[in-house]
């Protein structure tokens, strides 16, 4: 599939395309037909889009966000509670909760979880921002909204340790049923865990 | 799942990422920070190819084909035979034939086929170079390797009707078994054309 059929530029088009988490090489073949189709409507916008998102997005100084300025949208929003800080693994994480219209909190995002097969040790991630903050002494709360894997919950609890000296409530999000979910097809820890964390009705 | 929740920038990437065939709002997503977290790698050779593609990509007035130049590169290369014209529905399909290795020829793209539920007809397509191509007298044969879909088939008859006045072989793709391909798991029509176009052994 990797054979060069078309002129060394559209080639280029697509063996980039075919770099993009979704596209493979015949969908990025797709993809860059389409593009030349609509080349108005579309081509045009995504390569100034692309252009903008190269040359003024950055990575916020205080969370870690992305966002075209620094401090980040979110971190500049007054209206934010900056009392609770919501810890998650990456920017899509945080999307994820933005989404879900909990917000009202400042996030930190961490860039990853300790993974140490993977050679992702402590200095990898944003660990020490996170305590500077903390140390700083507005924050009352901090949200470990990591995932539920193996190296989530290990960040999880280097985390809760390194946080250990400083005046800071710990928590972590709830483990139980998703909202929609039928118990037939819930594993049995994650049936467990909303049993023993039953709430009043 | 429209919900913005990045910036106004980051977002209009990610709209118009999803835009594209084989991505989804989710995806997009994931492409988006995919391409910021690798703005050396990827997002900056991309965004500059498809200006590239922008700018130069054009469409070749003898034969359809997309193309930084025009007359494409196929149809300047001297080594190929002008006497045998393959005619391809899209680009894509141009391209298929190409990775084929079979090529040698010089192709005429329609750019889709005959739809008259769509508004498709023989005026949206570029039948009319075709016949043009055909009456300057170097072709002696044109290969209609259309789809075998009802809309390829109706568009191919169509299109032996058209060139029957000029002097000029019109074939089509042989229909059979795939190589690599299991008779159990064929249509009955595929196996039935296979068993009387038989060739010998």
């Amino acid at each position: 599939m990797a054979e060069r059929v078309a002129g060394p530029e559209i080639e280029r088009l697509i063996q980039l395309l075919a770099r993009l988490p979704g596209l493979g090489p015949r969908s990025a073949r797709r993809a860059a037909l389409h593009l030349i189709r609509k080349r108005e409507e579309l081509l045009s916008p995504l390569a100034e889009a692309m252009a903008v998102a190269r040359d003024r997005v950055t990575t916020c100084s205080t969370c870690c966000n992305v966002d075209v300025s620094d401090p980040c949208a979110i971190c500049r929003d007054g209206r934010r509670d900056g009392s609770t800080l919501i810890v998650v693994e990456t920017v899509a994480d945080l999307w994820a909760l933005e989404r879900a219209g909990v917000g009202g909190a400042l996030y930190h995002v961490l860039g990853g979880v300790l993974s140490p097969l993977d050679g992702v040790g402590p200095d990898k991630l944003s660990f020490e921002k996170l305590v500077t903050r903390v140390a700083e002494g507005a924050v009352r709360e901090v949200v470990l909204a990591v995932n539920a894997t193996v190296d989530g919950q290990t960040t999880a609890h280097y985390l809760t340790d390194l946080l250990a000296p400083h005046s800071v409530k710990v928590t972590r999000l709830a483990h139980g049923v998703p909202v929609g979910g039928e118990l037939d097809y819930l594993d049995e820890g994650t049936l467990a865990a909303a049993l023993r964390q039953r709430t009043p009705f």
